[in-house]
C-alpha cells in the first residue's frame, strides 16, 4: 500500500549531471536514467496535474499487432506487486482526484489531477506501474473483450468512424498511420498476454517517458520527487529507434465511396498528405495551420463557409482541418456537407472551385490579420487551461519537438504571410496525394 | 574450387527417418535438417534442372525493408569461402548450363539447367551458398545500385508498372502483398549489408528450403546427393512462423486515376480480393480459374472478348486474370482497353454490364465444356515442359500446398460446374473489395 497523505519536500538533492533549463514558467530536467521532467508552474490554485507520457503509440506497433498500444493502456490499470488491479483508480478517487489515459498514434499518456499535496502519492503509484506491472491471463483476456466492446461501440456502430478507418488505410500505402489506433478487429481479437508483456517491457521505461507536472508546484520540489520515484527505475535496454516506414510517391488521386444504411447526412472529406511540425522548422506547418483557419476554420467567416454555405448555399457545413504535431507527416483535410438538393458531386465541384480561387487570389488581408489576432488571443487564454497547456508540451515533446519549438510556435504562427499560406497550400494540394471519400446512405448517387 | 565433372552415385545411404513418398513420377523426401526434396523424373533427354526454392519472398519482409528479399537474390551470386564473386555463374556456363533466379511475393528460387552428370556440381555449389555466403560492403553497395537501376528501368520508366504498384498499395490495407517485390525506391536505397546478412541468416537454411530436381535422374540418386551436400547444413534457429497481417473488412469501392504523359493507350483494370488455393480445399480457386478463362481468357471467344470486342466494338482488348497459388489471398482481375472513340467510363460500364449478365445467365454450357477440354489438353502438354512442371511444384509447395494438392489440381478443375463458377464469381465480385484503376495520358477524361 501507498502512503496516501502529505509528503516531505526533499531539499537535499544535487543538480543532476544533465543539468536543467528554465524558460518562461517551464522548467525541464533530465534524470540519469534518461527520463525527461517538465514542470509548468501555475500557482493560482493548489492543484497539480501529474502526467506521464510514453513515446510510444499505435504507429510504433509491429505489423499484425495493431491495437497493442491501446490495449496496454487498459492493462496499466491492473495490479503491481504493491497494488491490486483497479486500486490505482480507487486511490486517485479516494484522494479527490480525477484521472485519464489515452493512446494516440505517437504517444500513450496517463494523467491525474489532484490537490498539490497528493503529487508524491501519484508519482509513487505511476512509477510503480512503469516497470512493475503484473499481468495474468485471467486479467488480460477479459480486458481484451472490453477493448473489443469499445471498438464495437465507437467504430463498428459508427459509419463515420468506419469511413475514417478506410480512408486512412487508403491514404497511407506504407506508413503505420494507416492503421487505426484501436486496432483492426481481427488483430485485437488475437492479442495475447505475451504481446502485452513484450510491448510493456520494451516501451514502458524511464528512457522512453516524459514526466509533465503542471500546477502549484516548485520545479526543484518536483525534481526531488522525480529523482526519488522515477530516478531509481531501470531503463529499457531494447528500445528500438523510432524509425517508421515512410510513404513512397503517390501517383494517382484516390476515391472511395462508402455506403452505409445508417448514414443520415452524406458528406465528403478529402485529405492530402501534409508535412508535420519539425524541430527548428515549423514554418510550413504554421502556414498550414493558418490555411486551415482561413479555408474552413470558423464557420461562415471562413472561405469555404462563406462561399459554399452563405453565398452559394450548396453546403450545410464546410471545414478544413490540420494537426501538425506528429512524428511523421500526416494530412490536411477539407470537409463539406452538401445542402439538401445539392449532390456530393456538385458540392465537391464547388469546393474545388473555391480552393482554386483561393490559390489564385491568396487570402484576404483583413481575414488573415483577423485569424492571426484570434490566434494571439487564444494563446493568451490557453494558459488559463493548465491541463491543456501541459498536454501541448507532452504531445509536442513525444512528437520530437523541443520546449523551444513549443514556445516558439505562437511567434512562428504570427510570422506567417499571405505568400507563405499560398505556397504551403500549393505544395500540399496535390491531387495525387489525396484521398477523396464520399459517405452516403445506401441509395445515394454514385460518382460516375 | 569445385569438382566440375562426373560424380559417383552413392548407393550406401539408408532411408531417412522421415521416409519418402512416390506418387506418379514424383518422389519426395525430407532430410533430417528439415529440407524437402522433390524429384520429378523425365528420362527423355540427359538433362536435369536443379532448383532450390526458399520459403521466403517479398511478403515476408519487415515493414520499412521492402526489396530485401530481391536484393538478397542478387547478392547470392557473390562469393563464399570456396567461390569468388561471380564464379557460380561462370561455372554453370562453363559446364554448358543455363541458370535463373527470381523473387516472388512468397518465394525466392535459384535454378540451373545442366547435363544430368553435372547435378552433383550444382548441388555442391548451391549448398555452399545456402549457408556460407560471404558479403562485404564493397560488394553489397554497388549491387544495391544495380537493383536501383533495375527498378528504374522496369518500374520508373514504365507507367503501367507504376500504376500497378499504386493499385496494389490501395488493394491491401494491411497485408504485405501491397508492397512491390522490388521494393519502394526510398527503402531499397537505404538497405544495408547488415539487413542482407540478417535476412540471409534467418531465411536461407535447409529447414526453409525445398530442393526440386527434375529430369533424367533416379530419385534415390538425388536423395543420396542431397544428403551429402544439403543434409550436412545447419538449420536456421530463428525462422519465424509465416504469419502475415491479414486484411480487415474493405467497406468502400476504391478508384484511382493514374495519369502519365508517357501513356499511349489508356486502359482500366479492376481487381477484387480473392481467395487462394488452400491445401485440401482448392474448389473455389478452381472455379475462379475457370471463371478467368470464361470471362476473359482467350481473346474474342471469352465473354468479355466476344461482347466488348466483337459485338459492341467498345474494346480493343479485354481480359481477366487470376493466379491462386499464394500463401494468402490475392486478387481476381478484369482488364479492358477501350476502342478509339470509347471512353474509359463507357468501357467500364460495358464491362460491368457484361459481368452482370454473366452472373445472371451463368456460363454457356458449351463454352464451359470447351474450356475444360482445353485445360485437360494443356495439362497433358504441360508435362513436356519439364522446367514449367518443376516450377509448378516449387511454387505450390512454397505456397503451402502439398504434392497431393498439386496432383489433384487437374481433377479439381475438371470437377468445376457452372453453378460453382457463378457462386465463386458472386462471392468475389463484391465492389467493396475492389480497386478500379484508370491509366490515362495527361489529357484523358476524368471519371467525374
Amino acid at each position: 500500500m501507498f502512503k496516501q497523505f502529505a509528503f516531505l519536500v526533499l531539499f537535499t538533492f544535487s543538480v543532476p549531471a544533465a543539468g536543467f533549463a528554465r524558460q518562461d514558467f517551464v522548467t525541464s530536467f533530465r534524470l540519469d536514467n534518461g527520463m525527461e521532467v517538465v514542470v509548468l508552474e501555475d500557482h493560482r490554485a493548489p492543484i497539480v496535474t501529474h502526467m506521464v507520457w510514453y513515446k510510444v503509440g499505435a504507429a510504433d506497433e509491429v505489423a499484425g499487432k495493431s491495437g497493442i498500444a491501446h490495449f496496454l493502456e487498459h492493462l496499466m490499470f491492473k495490479g503491481t506487486d504493491k497494488m491490486a488491479a483497479g486500486e490505482f483508480s480507487k486511490i486517485v478517487a479516494a484522494n479527490g482526484g480525477s484521472e485519464n489515459a489515452f493512446t494516440s498514434l505517437d504517444y500513450t499518456g496517463y494523467f491525474q489531477r489532484v490537490a498539490a499535496d497528493r503529487l508524491e502519492l501519484m508519482m509513487e503509484m505511476e512509477a510503480d506501474r512503469m516497470r512493475n506491472l503484473r499481468l495474468t491471463e485471467e486479467e488480460v483476456l477479459p480486458e481484451r473483450d472490453v477493448v473489443l466492446e469499445e471498438r464495437n461501440s465507437r467504430t463498428e456502430n459508427d459509419p463515420g468512424a468506419l469511413f475514417s478507418e478506410q480512408r486512412s488505410a487508403l491514404q497511407y500505402f506504407n506508413h503505420p498511420y494507416g492503421v487505426p489506433i484501436i486496432g483492426w478487429k481481427h488483430e485485437v481479437s488475437a492479442l495475447t498476454l505475451e504481446d502485452a508483456v513484450a510491448f510493456y517491457k520494451t516501451y514502458y521505461a524511464p528512457n522512453n517517458a516524459i514526466l509533465v507536472v503542471a500546477g502549484d508546484v516548485e520545479p526543484w520540489d518536483v525534481l526531488a520527487l522525480a529523482e526519488q520515484y522515477y530516478g531509481v527505475l531501470a531503463p529499457s535496454d531494447n528500445l528500438p529507434p523510432r524509425i517508421r516506414p515512410q510513404e513512397p510517391p503517390h501517383l494517382a488521386p484516390v476515391r472511395a465511396e462508402f455506403r452505409d444504411a445508417r448514414v443520415g447526412t452524406p458528406y465528403l472529406i478529402r485529405t492530402y498528405l501534409a508535412p508535420n511540425r519539425k524541430s527548428g522548422d515549423q514554418k510550413q506547418a504554421a502556414a498550414l495551420t493558418i490555411l486551415a483557419e482561413l479555408l474552413g476554420g470558423s464557420g461562415i467567416t471562413s472561405v469555404l463557409g462563406k462561399e459554399l454555405q452563405l453565398e452559394q448555399k450548396v453546403a450545410l457545413n464546410a471545414a478544413s482541418f490540420y494537426g501538425g504535431v506528429s512524428v511523421d507527416p500526416q494530412t490536411f483535410g477539407v470537409y463539406v456537407v452538401p445542402a439538401p438538393g445539392t449532390t456530393l458531386a456538385q458540392a465537391e465541384a464547388a469546393m474545388d472551385a473555391s480552393i482554386a480561387k483561393f490559390l489564385d487570389d491568396g487570402p484576404d488581408a483583413e481575414h488573415l490579420a483577423r485569424i492571426k489576432t484570434q490566434i494571439r488571443a487564444s494563446e493568451i487564454f490557453a494558459r488559463d487551461d493548465v491541463d491543456g497547456y501541459a498536454r501541448r508540451y507532452g504531445a509536442g515533446l513525444t512528437a520530437g519537438l523541443t520546449i523551444q519549438d513549443i514556445q516558439d510556435w505562437p511567434d512562428v504562427l504570427q510570422s506567417v504571410t499571405a505568400e507563405d499560406v499560398v505556397a504551403a497550400a500549393k505544395d500540399v494540394f496535390v491531387l495525387n496525394n489525396s484521398v477523396t471519400g464520399w459517405l452516403m446512405p445506401l441509395k445515394e448517387e454514385a460518382s460516375k
